[in-house]
């Protein structure tokens, strides 16, 4: 059997290293702000999937552009601020940290990536970052995992990390990754950091590909806040140190490492719901009954982004009423007005766009608990349908994005 | 000079008279919940705007039908509960209030309107509505505005009414009007309820053609939370009594009629922003530099309904961040990525899509207030522009939507 289990921890594969560290982008010494992730293989495989917003922060479209290769070495990251909307300044200042880590690394600056998050508009402090690259660059170790998922955090509560391993051509393989996001977060990568290594050797259109494919099943099927950023970045290095053949879909194993990277992606994207800015709970939304699936797509990223909606999931009032009202005025989804029905977990509370009266314990349960499911039937009798991960927005959430 | 004043009174037309009460739909005997409205002249022209949600509520579908005669001569409304998503039951009880109504008042059913607002899903409690109807008809008065105001609210904080007087064939003309509304408010009618009393002539043709444009200028142009209710409406009843030539479009003093309409409805409309559900602070978005008006409009849209943009306001952090982020993703409009330029009051913050430095104690000084302006260039070029009326998203607004 090759199914994988995935621990909570960032054991980095063979062949990498990280560090994280307080340089001085934030104000507080306790806090980590900055982050360097390497390879030790020369023909390193990397591959990215990034924010879809048309205004993209200068390391997107740095790595965006050195991504076409197919190859990179090494990430630099720093956290507090996100280089975006900061003209050709901000440029410069993303060329130059990533010039400064090929340097110290004796790596060629096309091989070096890079990442910022945090606020809008205010020019990187360099100072720090300058002085910072050489420090991380120190502190590099194979169990440096953990203080690199640390390193990224904004205003998360917590590190989000997932390991998990495979056979490859009878060879163990470790999948490793890291990520941030609490707020801004909507599919179609909102601000939102990840990073996944792997000691697999895979060809750079296959990682592109695989990739692709877990983002879409995880990181793009959660929402926040339907904020999407302008720096949102999912990376993954591939280094080949386990030795096997290299995977491509047509290898025995290509399945196990898909599933893999898949499981991982997700579990990683679900820790970013988890810790929802503020969030008490976790929502699956489900349609269904949708002309198609991209109906039941939109409907479910309507609903989730409407204020009433979820600020009536913060509390314990089963605001059902709300989703039907946001259905009847999200015009781009057929609906038929007669015929809508939504569940509560397993229990309906509206049938053909009426209220059923359902066991006010039973519904009292389930609205109170931590985690539950919504499905609605949009009423078309299509086979459409489509999932997303959300949360509620609380009193917390406004207090976190006031300043 | 034809100049009208607007007062925070609804000081009701002659041949106008209102009563509000509480009859038992809301649990608190202090709260009222109940209000009619009526005009003893038999040939009262009548018309209305409601939601553009495709679920409306039972007493929206009877109005609508019911005003196709651009006659009607009462409205009963009852809060607490919307009588939204109620089926058959909530047909057969909006119709059985308009029916109690007509017959105490000896009106024909095809004469009384209804308006429900509250909670969805739940059936009317019949009882203190039958047991309201003689109860409010017995204290109809000519000085009953302000008590119908009352009546109608739900989680407003303050009655929003006003009245103003023009002169028409010489001949003073008094308008009057009161709204509720404090939350899931969105252009294109969201909860909110509004009536305007006239003892003006008016064609019903020119009435719903003069209501149309105060409308669409005015409620229309505000934004809450984004959220478009099941029940809004707006109805303007003209009962002739001040005995001018009726007006049209070709009377010399229509121009002065709709001026003072349009007016009377933007100050009910500017109120209800005011008494947004937890607003702190009243922001006029202004969108220039699109390609067309309706490019601008969207873009506003998107603007007030993001979590993070509206959450931002309600600090003293000038998120214009925020609203780059979001016009980046609101992939329906056009934009140049290069060309975003955003104003505070005067003030530039932003040009070219780069940060300017501005004065901070000026900039602090602005966004402490509790009325800006922001202005926002698309940078296309385009003359289009448009402009919204919204407030911030506080902590309190999602207490008071919690349950």
């Amino acid at each position: 059997m090759n199914t994988p289990v995935f621990d909570s921890v960032c054991r980095l594969p063979p062949g990498f290293r990280a560090a994280g560290a307080h340089v001085g982008i934030k104000a507080d010494p306790k806090v980590y702000d900055m982050v360097l992730l390497v390879s030790d293989a020369p023909d390193t495989a990397a591959a990215g999937m990034f924010t879809v917003n048309r205004i993209q922060a200068a390391p997107v479209k740095l790595d965006i552009a050195r991504l076409k290769s197919g190859r990179a070495r090494a990430v630099v990251i720093n956290s507090g601020n996100a280089n975006a909307c900061t003209g050709k300044q901000g440029w410069r200042d993303a060329e130059e940290m990533a010039a400064l880590t090929a340097a110290r690394l004796g790596l060629e600056e096309e091989a070096v990536l890079i990442s910022s998050t945090g606020s809008i508009g205010k020019p990187l402090n360099m100072a720090p970052i300058r002085a910072g690259i050489p420090k991380l660059a120190d502190a590099l170790s194979r169990d440096g995992g953990e203080e690199a998922a640390k390193g990224i955090l904004t205003t998360d509560t917590r590190t989000k990390m997932c390991t998990t391993t495979i056979l490859v051509d009878g060879r163990e393989v470790t999948l490793s990754g890291f990520c941030k996001g609490a707020g801004m977060i909507e599919p179609n990568m909102a601000t939102m950091l990840a990073y996944v290594c792997t000691d697999a050797a895979v060809e750079p259109d296959a990682l592109r590909m695989a990739l692709k494919r877990a983002v879409d099943g995880s990181f793009n099927r959660i929402s926040i806040d339907g904020d999407t950023s302008t720096n949102d970045s999912v990376i993954a290095f591939a280094n080949g140190r386990a030795g096997h053949t290299p995977l491509t879909p047509e290898h025995p194993d290509w399945r196990a490492f898909q599933t893999a990277l898949d499981g991982l992606v997700f579990d990683l994207a679900m820790k970013i719901v988890w810790d929802g800015e503020g969030m008490t709970k976790f929502i699956e939304l489900r349609a269904v009954g949708a002309t198609d699936d991209a109906q039941a797509d939109k409907a479910l990223r309507r609903v989730a982004t409407s204020f009433l909606v979820k600020t009536g999931w913060a509390g314990t009032y089963p605001a059902w009423g709300r989703i039907v009202d946001v259905l009847g005025y999200c015009f781009e989804v057929d609906i038929d007005p007669e015929g809508i029905g939504i569940h509560y977990d397993d229990m309906p509370v509206m049938e053909n766009s009426m209220s059923v009266k359902p066991d006010p314990e039973k519904l009292a349960d389930i609205v109170s608990s931590n985690r539950y499911v919504i499905t609605i039937d949009l009423g078309t009798g299509g086979g459409g349908s489509a999932v997303l991960y959300t949360c509620d927005c609380t009193e917390e959430y406004v207090r976190i994005n006031m300043y």
